[in-house]
């Protein structure tokens, strides 16, 4: 892999930082805010993650001397070089002086709440677009999948096991880091251990059992490394009889430890019960089954409520690739840009469809809180703060109103991250984080949780943000009806 | 990112490395091969892709000093350290000399088939597992889904998009590259262009008409980058007020170069073709439309239906990530292994199903071919060869066999890549793959091509293959029904 990740970005970040490079805009401050706005697998919530990956990505930032000779060689359509030199060169000495505002990683949050707010200069605004929303939307999905695999399992522990079906070398180890923030304890993923300090697990593969004359023949060969996982995978050909082979062995050799077997076919609920059945009736109560085979959290609710006695899951392929759900539509949008000095525009773009007209300014989400249950997000503007003596509204239902409860708690959910590009923050540990995001779920209702079609969690506007949203937009469209398009 | 991807793997393949090192088995020779079950997108072929990164991967490999640093911290059950200092120093020198045969990136293969056969010794066809699978599964499903994008696109280019929505850094960068070998022709994704020489282009963004006052303003100056690509992105407002803005601009002023508008929402194909009347009625016969949205093979097909006339498709979320289909099944499977010199055993994995039951051997592929048209593929063991006087069978339905019919030809399908760790075979370059690739597809009959529900295309077993198998099948079931469990 290349070292510097300068040139990960779409085109038109280059084209536009050279168009405002060119115009003397440079330093013009825009400030732009990512949210999504598709619930990940129809739940209410998401789990924030990528935030460290990404201040990482910032802080390494260099375009290196290669980067700026493959810039050069690129030929615009009269088939002259694209960029001038002087623009390659203000490019070398580029860093990301911004402010970054971000919901810390763990933090379950909702559609349409500002999870990253950047203000800064066009461009570095602009040029942190494209790596931001690869960092976050997809370890945000797979933190999102992790924390639902996880919540069902519930007190079996979950390993991650999806390195051979992952996207990519990154696919896998942004999903394992991801997947540990969403609650999963363990890895399969090597790298992923050593970079994360994340626990690493494994036993050995069927064609461990194949090498070897016979099954018994493989498992005392595996015990005998002095320090094995005691973990058999059992299902090489008839995992009944390989169970009653390891009890056997186990009985006749005190040196033979059965710390657990592991399924990876057919019928996990009853081959689970059956072997629980056989462990315990041979004293081995304390061996654990451990079960893998395309799991995903509907899977593992159902077989939990069939009473599989079944201790570890090994969820890989849906679990870091999110399955049939392979991205998160997270959206960079500006939402104010500074034309004078101290005073912000605000910005928005039009759409046929209301969903996708943004809301503009410097955006803040606030979670008000009772007895330790959440009860509404509030998405509001810095500047304008909250008037908690209005009614707030739901921004694509305005029917839906509701005033702030006396005596309710509340946290404001984006914190300072970079000033001036300058860390103020200190990164947590991924053990913490996952700590602080398994307790921020509890605070929801229960059957907000639901794994589908849960009850709504609402995300209301601040009445005078939203009144302020609607005014820009009929104006704007009264232009578009003059024939000038503009804001 | 790590400078040594020794540790991208899971975790057992070192586990079992340690144990057949300790047991001294380390050079006992097997055979391995890769394939996938299940077909992509429910089309009849998938597009290789991949090699190419394998082969550099097993080339630069190394465990750096950090990596057997970290392995020394890892705790057995007894909390002492899992492997001893001489494994470590085993794996220090450790490189893979591997026999290595594979199908070359680019060429289409159908399920069941081998698209990679590794045999060599124990450890090192282990220890490529995890990494194998990783990149020939992700590279080879994205390839498959540029392929049938960039069918359906037909005349009209594909650029691939994806970079936002990619599942990390490598997810955006090899769905790139196995994108361009399925047939897109450019990217927007710079690192990409850079590292594997893919055309790379792009505009502006919503936000370049937000920081200006007006779009028009806006459209000028981005006119005014002196080498500009001349493409404007007309639907931050409304599109069609925007195109006859652009083209007021481009009669008013010869130095504006209107070469073409990019759409990216609305409905694409009512949009495009109102704008190619506007365009083609003021002389821009040779500006084009590009368009892009949440577009699949699926959406592009219907738009280009309704004639919509659409030179450019940006595709993103879709392509890159497979979307709903976001991996390919493909395994790796030991299917024999040389217990004593020059010997090889053959081995097979039981299961409930009949498709999770592997072929045992040394497996290829044959293509039959008649007046350039692809007939049947037939896949036989290297050492028992094909005996052309025998009916060939579908493995699943052996009800099904054919003749090979007189005058047909045949090319097998893997190669050799890799004698005892060198490389014997010429990489070829990215485009020549993809030409071969669009060569060969059209090899298929157009019927087995139909994006959805397609006809059958046929893999049999050669005879004497597959009577092997079930023969083998028989016997070790014969064996679990005696308490043993062996092959």
């Amino acid at each position: 892999m290349d070292q510097s990740y300068a040139l990960f970005t779409d085109f038109y970040q280059l084209t536009m930082a050279y168009g405002y490079w060119k115009r003397g805009l440079s330093q013009q401050r825009a400030c732009f805010v990512h949210f999504f706005r598709k619930k990940p697998f129809g739940g209410e919530v998401a789990v924030c993650a990528g935030l460290e990956t990404l201040v990482q990505f910032i802080e390494s930032f260099r375009f290196s001397d290669d980067d700026i000779a493959y810039l050069k060689t690129i030929q615009g359509v009269n088939k002259k070089p694209f960029f001038e030199p002087a623009f390659l060169d203000y490019l070398r000495e580029f860093r990301f002086d911004l402010d970054l505002f971000a919901v810390p990683e763990g933090t379950p949050v909702s559609a349409y709440q500002p999870m990253i707010r950047v203000e800064g200069p066009i461009i570095a605004a602009q040029l942190i677009e494209s790596p931001l929303l690869n960092i976050i939307n997809f370890q945000t999905l797979i933190a999102t999948k992790g924390s639902r695999v996880s919540w069902v399992a519930g007190e079996s522990e979950v390993i991650e096991f999806g390195l051979r079906r992952a996207q990519g070398y990154d696919g896998a180890l942004s999903a394992t880091r991801a997947s540990f923030i969403g609650g999963c304890q363990s890895t399969s993923n090597v790298m992923a251990g050593k970079r994360f300090d994340i626990p690493v697990r494994g036993t050995h593969a069927h064609s461990w059992i194949m090498t070897h004359d016979t099954e018994e023949e493989a498992f005392v060969a595996y015990n005998s490394l002095s320090h094995g996982s005691g973990y058999f995978l059992i299902d090489t050909y008839d995992s009944i009889g390989a169970v009653k082979n390891l009890i056997r062995l186990a009985q006749e050799d005190p040196q033979f430890k059965l710390k657990g077997v592991r399924l990876d076919s057919g019928d996990l609920a009853v081959l689970s019960i059956e072997i629980r059945r056989l462990l315990d009736e041979a004293g081995f109560k304390d061996a654990q089954i451990m079960a893998s085979n395309e799991l995903d959290e509907y899977l593992i609710r159902d077989i939990k409520q069939q009473k599989a006695p079944i201790d570890v899951f090994g969820v890989g392929t849906q679990l870091v690739t999110g399955g049939d759900q392979s991205a998160l539509d997270g959206v960079y949008k500006m939402s104010a840009f500074m034309r004078n000095e101290g005073e912000w525009a605000l910005k928005i773009k039009l759409s046929e469809q209301i969903e996708k007209m943004t809301t503009p300014g410097r955006l803040q989400t606030r979670r008000y809180m009772k007895g330790g249950v959440n009860l509404f997000d509030l998405i509001y503007d810095e500047d304008l703060g909250v008037d908690e003596s209005l009614e707030m509204i739901d921004q694509f239902d305005i029917t839906s109103t509701r005033k702030i409860p006396k005596g309710a708690e509340f946290i404001d959910l984006l914190v300072p991250i970079l000033q001036d590009g300058k860390r103020v923050y200190e990164l947590p540990s991924l053990k913490s984080i996952q700590g602080r995001g398994i307790e921020m779920m509890g605070h929801y209702p229960e059957n907000t949780r639901r794994l589908y079609n849960p009850n709504k969690y609402w995300t209301y506007h601040e009445k005078r943000l939203l009144e302020r949203k609607l005014a820009l937009i009929k104006e704007m469209k009264q232009n578009v009806e003059k024939g000038s398009n503009h804001r």
